[in-house]
């Protein structure tokens, strides 16, 4: 078994604790086949919490890290403790080649900052965004991004974005030409600021590109399926991102509400609980957990912080199909065929 | 009966043309009693298309204008037609004192922009914010602004927007100190962009005002019900409302799938089918419907251009709320003891 098909987990840096970590690393081990993993974090406590799980014990290896970032960490601290926190450690066993991915439910902007300064930017990409599927009507996913990494971005980190993103559709999604758009308050071109009008210009001259610039976007086409790539910064990402979650659990509070207004209306919840059951499977987060951070030298994905023993086995599998798609390798062609014919 | 009591209608400006307009018309004036109407617009096509509407007739005049705002004109070209369209006109009639209100479902930005030079903005505000009412799962709607006036703003523009929003919420969901929040991509004190880290400090530093500054929101709690004031970038803002109304959309048709997709959830359906129905009158953007530009002096309300003839309705019925409770001379008076406070 190759080094690359090992998943490095940040065991201690979920905000549910070890124990979730490591069920979702048991989980993921069940669901996906011949799945090896490095966990990282405190050995004594590791070494506990696997006494719960004696099939995943085979199957992986504890790798000491004493210490642990913070969720409020800010990221130019918790850079200076890299090599003795467990998120620094899992990214380090990626850059040694030990790992092929590295996976972690902790802070963010740390994550990036560990991951930039450690697995270096790819040739042509001047700051990693992260990634995201998320579901849609449509017959794909669709990859959102960047959901975060970046609060204020440029043109050419808009297009820089939008080449990635669509390598990332290619792969994941298997699609020739993915769909590009960018996310914008008004699909016609005077709208939004000059950044997006910038990297629209720009996209729309850039017909060697292996993707197709559809023009803007509006937030209420995120799920329509319509096109395969958004593309955005990273502050209305992060909005549009988690008002999308905090309005599906809306519709879903409302409709438990709803359901239970009238004996009748409670009859025909029980009745018709097999197709709520389906709905809530398909909104659940946790079943679209896992998050990569595109760009970088190497595969770090970031989980929910709050993802329970599903959601972090949803960000490991996540994790694994990027391993097994060699993503890294593929985006790295994308962007140098790009600059090849840009130049 | 008084003027402020007339509501001037941009008649041209929506999406579905004349007829839904005056349908929006009708309805509210059946909805709410006591209103009048100046009916903005070609004089020619609104008379044919009263003789629908006799009850609406006898309660509306029509006030000529030859030329309508078109959906993609720029604002900056829109506004040298002020006195010959359908918008402008019916802006003027604000300003001339002739009506309390004006409503139109036009190009946002040129609607902002026309405002702003007819009616000028109110004393110590530099910006108008677009604000609307948002529902949630707890006792009170939500004011969100801004919406998408101002792509870019800074720290004193937010600052500026959270007085004039929980003046808005002081008045119209009668709170005395209402909770506000900043819209962010985290809830820590270093998140974000510096605009926002600076109009936190500032909210925060000014006890004097009458509202509960409560820091930072993240885009998952809009609908949560625990502020009474979410205050953003009219980019962010614009995203996150259009993510929220297409999320709502996303889910409800997932729902009628899920429903749809075996005997059993179809008899289940019929059966919940009032509860379902609630649901989807609660979440449908026409009972939601009519943004205002606070700041201004004189109320301007925006449709959805999209609004059919019940969201006309609603937004007229939002507007003549505002009339009544005089929200103009509320905001101006407590930005007067801002200022006077501030000194």
């Amino acid at each position: 078994m190759s080094n690359s098909s090992r998943i490095a987990v940040d065991a201690m840096g979920g905000d549910k604790g070890l124990d979730v970590m490591l069920a979702g690393v048991a989980a993921a081990r069940r669901r996906f086949d011949g799945m090896q993993f490095l966990l990282v974090g405190d050995e004594a406590q590791i070494r506990a919490g696997l006494e719960a799980h004696p099939n995943l014990t085979q199957h992986s290896e504890i790798v000491h890290a004493p210490e642990v970032v913070g969720g409020a960490e800010k990221p130019s601290q918790a850079i200076r403790r890299a090599k003795t926190t467990s998120m620094g450690v899992a990214i380090d066993m990626v850059k040694q080649g030990r790992a092929g991915a590295a996976v972690s439910c902790g802070n963010t902007g740390a994550l990036m900052a560990m991951a930039k300064l450690a697995l270096r930017m790819l040739p042509g990409i001047d700051r990693p965004a992260l990634a995201a599927l998320l579901p849609t009507l449509g017959e794909n996913d669709v990859v959102v991004l960047d959901l975060g990494a970046n609060t204020e971005v440029d043109a050419r980190n808009l297009v820089q974005f939008a080449v990635m993103g669509a390598a990332y559709a290619r792969t994941t999604l298997d699609l020739g030409r993915p769909r590009v758009a960018l996310l914008n308050i008004g699909s016609e071109d005077q709208k939004g600021t000059e950044e997006i009008r910038d990297a629209a210009a720009a996209l729309r001259a850039a017909d060697h590109l292996p993707l197709d610039f559809t023009g803007f976007i509006e937030g209420d086409q995120l799920a329509r399926g319509n096109v395969d790539v958004i593309v955005c910064d990273g502050f209305s990402g992060n909005i549009a991102l988690k008002t999308a979650e905090g309005t599906a659990r809306f519709v879903a509070d409302l409709l438990k509400r709803a359901f239970s207004s009238s004996v009748r209306s409670k009859i025909g919840f029980l009745i018709s609980k097999p197709a709520t059951e389906l709905l809530r499977d398909h909104l659940d987060p946790n079943n679209h957990n896992g998050a990569v951070f595109l760009g970088l030298n190497g595969l770090v994905v970031k989980s929910h912080g709050g993802a329970n023993e599903r959601g972090v086995a949803t960000a490991i599998g996540a994790a694994a199909k990027m391993v097994r798609d060699d993503l890294t390798r593929r985006i790295s062609e994308d962007l140098g065929n790009f600059e090849a014919k840009a130049a």
